[in-house]
Formats: structure tokens, C-alpha cells, sequence
């Protein structure tokens, strides 16, 4: 049987080269996850996304457990089976969207109960039945139920929610149990305080999990706060289990917190700004609604492996989302998530080959370049 | 250089099996055409639309000249270049789009002024110009432009619509002039009046085109009176040319017109149905939003080699559906699209092999029985 591991390889730096084993197969970090957010990444085949050189997504419990309910996926073979991704998946609690997306959301001791910003039912969401929703999702990687705050907030509110948190963190991973080949990750939280933040990593590593999150963050803060609370963060957490930033981010926001020690990320920007025609390259940001692509006949980067990238010209892409086709949603989505995989596995050789400072540099000068 | 030429093989009752071909290829008849209106068949790769089972793809003129415009579409390499689709393209004229779709049309012996339904722009259409904008996009097939009316009308309308079509027509054969490889068809029109569909073919086949098309019909006139048209207008045109049955139809719709001799089909209907949750299958028709599905773990059609019919479970494609995911819309589109033409590869196959009767009622017995 497949136990769950973490080695790491070796670092440059703070920037970290590693393996998270699982139950679903391996995951190279430093590693991106394309957000699946209901059992699709959306306009993408899931092949697609494994030729892009994806290891893992990630599924959203909260989504999940409003549609099409968790003990129903179960039913069905699981998460796995469901959405025929065969890799590694990993799922968050549902705290971010309880906080981000539910109506008329109340947080005692007990969880969380809100309303459904589908049909306004009525939902109760513990730390158990968190856990229990990601056992029957049959996901890899299961997140501790949290408290997310919205920012700004007073440092009282940062305080009283991550303590809260911390207490869910041990309901948790108490209800996770045993699950072999599968891992549960505690989330840092203490919004952009550093005590706080130190108090967070010190409770979660007492109650001992296979992989340290980092919550709250990419909430408005802004890039700097982030990046000055990772280099007092990522410190306080082991060096022998793997480091997930929740929710970032941008390509640049990635090779910043690479250079902090973070293993893991996940975001829906790629698919996203995909979907609303803008498009990451190595030449950095392409808007290709602007006017000025309509007659321009080079693909977005004729050297990219990816069809997207190379084989549909700017023209026709720009035709695409102007016309408001699907096939310009899709194929830019496919481009972004392409790239970013692209991103990944250069800043992994880059690590492997003691050069990252070097491919960090490179990499933001050819963005600012353009094309 | 290609010459653009019909081969008929061979005849089953009034069913023909044929080669048409053309400079980007040869298409097998019975043919159905997926629509890729403006440039892309929604939601799909063309690669999945090619192994699918499809020779040629339609285009649309009226869209095209409205956005990105045909001189456009002429700088960037033409239609198959700029979509990426290699195989034969037929473009339609217009004449449909202008009945259907644009504002503040006028019909004069010279040819149709229209405001644009995307900006209300002003735009001139004449024959002459239909044919200037196929030949710009590189069309393989081109058809002349002809006056659509709407069902019903009054046989003094049908009359007076289908003497200017076949004027029309005439300038439209010569504009077209000789282009290697390439064809242009004739439009029959005349209602559902046999006196007025016989006139429209001769003098369609006085002036010469390499197709005759079956114009104005499935516009409201119901099946019965569709195919009853067709009794009398197929006889009327020569059997040494393909026969388009434009605008036409659900599987049976197309069943039904191979048994009177028609030999290329086009239709929105696999994929705006596929956009909307609904299914054509071996089995009949399933409507993937209804909740029987949401439980079921079968695919629509195991046996299928499309991986859209064979690989995701209904619940999965049920789920998609109900949370208005575009995977569950490309999903839809493409095992539409293929269970199309793995229709016409069982009609071929049934016309080779002198059973097109028995194929005809065993494949209306089965979409009976359901599954």
C-alpha cells in the first residue's frame, strides 16, 4: 500500500525541489493545481490538463457537497471515478467559499452554517463533516475545516479566527484518522500578524499533519503583505512536509513565494482570466480582445508544446472572444494552464540545476519584454 | 489540379451512395455537415469534428462578412487556414441569415440591404457579392444567393421569391466563373408547390452548377409536408450531381431524405441541442438535465468509440448540465456530432451493401426502444 510521503530533493535557496507521493500517483513540486472547483476544470478535457503537465487538481468541497452531494459522488465511485481524473486530488474544507460565497453564514464553536448561494438552503458544515465530506470525495489531500476572514480586518477578528481555527484544526485531523496513501493538511492562519502567524504554525505542528497550508492570503492584502508574510511564515513551518499557499496565484506571485519556500498553489486565475480572453505567456499578459490582434496571424508562442499556444493564430483567437464562441474560452484556458505547467517545470530544472535566482530574473525580464 | 466532380457509386431504392471531391478532399454521401457558423463548430475541436466521421464543415457567409469580414479572412490565408479545419468548406450565401437573423431587411431585384444583428450596421448583399465572398474565404462549395421566406406564405410570394432566386442565380453561376476544384450549387425554391419546385430546378439545370441544394424547407412546415416536397423535387434534378438538403434535421429528418434521394445534410441541431443538455444517441433522445440521470453511472452509449458517448457516466454529464458548466456543453456537442456521423457511416454502409430498408427500420425500431 502507497503511504503518504513528502521527500524533498533538494533546495536553491528557500526554494524547495520535492515529491508528494499519493494513493493517485506523485506530485513534483514546486507544483501548480488547477482548480476543479465542481469536478471540471472548467473548459478544459481532463486530458488536456494531464498533457499539460498537471499532477493534481484540486475540488471544492463546498461546491461539492451543495451539488451533486457528497454521499451521491460516493456512490458513484468517488471523485476520481466521477470526473475520470485519475491523479491525485486535493480538496478544500469549504471554508474560503463559506466565507466568500454562502448567504447568511453564522460561525459558533460547533461550524459553520450558511445558506447555499444556489437555492439558499440551508447547510451545516463542521470539522467533522468536513473531513467526512473528503473521505467520501475519496480525495488525496483533505484540508482541515477553517475560518477565512475577508480583508481588511481588525487584528482582534485575525486572532479570535485563527485560534478558532487552530481548535478546528485538531477536530480535524482527528476525524481524517488513518488513510492510507491519503494526507491531511492544517492551515496556517493569523492574517498578516506575525505572532499570530508564528501561534498558528506552533498549534498545527503540536497536533501534527502530512502538509502545512498557508490561509488568508490573495484576499486583497495586496502582493506585498503577502510576500513579507511568507518570509516570516514559511520559516516556522517543518522543512520535511510539503507547503501549500492557498489560492495564488499570479505567474509572478508563484516565483516570488517559490523563492519563499512554498511547494504547493492553486488558482483559478488561469482558467479564469482564460475564459474572459487573456492569456499568460512567456511573453507575459496578452488581452486578446484588443483590437490590435485582429489581423495578427503569429500563434500566441510557436514554440510552446502546447496546441494552443501554437497552432490558433492571435486573429483568430481575438474572432473568437469577440464573437463570444466557446472555443475561445476553451483554448484559452487550455493556453494558461499550459503555460503556467510550462512555468512550473522551468522553475523545477531550474532548482535542480542550483540556477533558480537566475531563471526567476530571466523569466520576469521576458515578461516585461513582451512580443 | 483537383477538378471538382460527383461519383456515383451505387443506388439502394432512391438512396445513393457517392464521392464528391474537392481541392481540400473528397466527401463521402450520404454527408453530414457540421455547422461551424462563424468559424468554429461551437464547443469543438475541429480535431474531434475530423474524427468524428466528418469530411466537410459549413461556414457562414453573413456571419463571416459581418465579423471578421471576408477581406480579412482573405489576408489571414482564407477560411481553412485561419479555423485550422484542412478538409472541404461549404459556405452558404446568405440569403437564410438575412430571412432569419438580421433587421430591417430590403429585397430588390439587385439584392438585399440589411441591418447587422450584432451592431445594426448597414450592409449590401448582392449575388455578385455573395459569390466575391465565398471565393475571398476559399470556400470549396459555394452557394448562389437566394430570397428564404418564412413559413407560411402565400404561393404569390413563394412564386415571386423563387423567379428572383432563380435570376439570382444566374448572376451568381457567373460570378463564380471556373475555380478549380470548386464548386457552386443552385438553389432550388418554390415552397412546398410542386409546380413551382419543378420550375426552379430546370432553370437551375439551364444555367449549370456542379450541385443543386433543396432550399426552404424544415422552416416551420413540419416533416410530413417537408418530405412530401421532396417526393416531387428530388426526380426533377440530375442524378449525376449531389443533392443538398439545406437546413435539414434531426436523424430522422435525414433518414428519411436519404431514402429520397438526398446526399448532403447540414443542421445547428447536434450542437445547440448538445448546448442544452440534450442528447441524440443509438437509443433516442435523452435529456441529460432530467434527475433520473443523476444517479446513473452508465454512459450514453458504451459501445461508442467517441469517448463524449462512451467514457463519462449520465450522472456525470447530468451534474455538468446542472451547473451550467461548459465541459458538459463541449461533452454534449461532441457526442452529438459523432453519434451524427456514426449515422451516416451506418447509412453508407447499409446503401453498399443493398439493406438501406432494413437499416432504415431497424435504426427507427431501436431509437424507439430506448435504453
Amino acid at each position: 500500500m502507497t503511504e503518504f510521503s513528502f521527500t524533498l530533493h533538494k533546495t536553491d535557496g528557500q526554494a524547495r525541489l520535492g515529491t508528494v507521493r499519493t494513493l493517485h500517483g506523485d506530485i513534483r513540486t514546486p507544483a501548480f493545481m488547477p482548480v476543479g472547483t465542481v469536478g471540471t476544470v472548467k473548459g478544459m478535457y481532463m486530458d488536456q490538463v494531464k498533457e499539460a503537465g498537471s499532477d493534481i487538481i484540486l475540488g471544492n468541497t463546498y461546491h461539492l457537497m451543495l451539488r451533486p452531494g457528497a454521499e451521491d459522488v460516493a456512490a458513484l465511485g468517488g471523485l476520481h471515478k466521477f470526473t475520470t481524473w485519475d491523479g491525485p486530488i486535493l480538496t478544500d474544507s469549504g471554508g474560503f467559499q463559506i466565507m466568500s460565497l454562502s448567504k447568511i453564514r453564522r460561525i459558533t464553536e460547533q461550524g459553520a452554517t450558511f445558506a447555499s448561494h444556489i437555492d439558499g438552503s440551508r447547510h451545516e458544515l463542521t470539522p467533522e463533516r468536513a473531513m467526512d465530506i473528503q473521505r467520501l470525495l475519496g480525495s488525496d489531500i483533505q484540508m482541515q475545516l477553517d475560518q477565512c476572514l475577508e480583508f481588511p480586518h481588525t487584528d482582534k477578528e485575525a486572532e479570535k479566527a485563527m485560534q478558532l481555527s487552530l481548535r478546528w484544526a485538531a477536530r480535524s485531523r482527528k476525524a481524517f484518522g488513518k488513510q492510507p496513501g491519503r494526507g491531511s493538511f492544517g492551515i496556517v492562519q493569523g492574517g498578516v500578524d506575525e505572532a499570530l502567524r508564528r501561534a498558528s504554525a506552533a498549534g498545527l505542528i503540536d497536533i501534527g499533519f502530512e502538509g502545512y497550508a498557508i490561509g488568508g492570503l490573495a484576499v486583497g492584502e495586496g502582493q506585498k503583505l503577502m510576500l513579507q508574510t511568507l518570509d516570516f511564515t514559511t520559516p516556522e513551518l517543518p522543512e520535511d512536509k510539503p507547503r501549500y499557499l492557498m489560492g495564488v496565484g499570479t505567474p509572478d506571485d508563484i516565483l516570488e513565494s517559490v523563492a519563499r519556500g512554498i511547494d504547493m498553489f492553486d488558482c483559478v486565475m488561469p482558467t479564469r482570466s482564460g475564459r474572459h480572453g487573456q492569456a499568460f505567456t512567456r511573453f507575459g499578459k496578452v488581452n486578446l480582445r484588443n483590437a490590435i490582434h485582429a489581423t495578427d496571424n503569429r500563434p500566441l508562442d510557436e514554440e510552446s508544446s502546447c496546441p494552443a499556444l501554437s497552432k490558433y493564430s492571435r486573429a483568430y483567437l481575438h474572432h473568437l472572444m469577440r464573437s463570444g464562441e466557446l472555443l475561445g474560452m476553451m483554448l484559452l484556458s487550455w493556453a494558461n494552464i499550459a503555460y503556467y505547467q510550462e512555468l512550473m517545470q522551468g522553475i523545477r530544472l531550474a532548482i535542480a540545476q542550483d540556477r533558480f535566482e537566475e531563471f526567476r530574473r530571466a523569466t520576469k525580464q521576458q515578461w516585461e519584454r513582451k512580443q
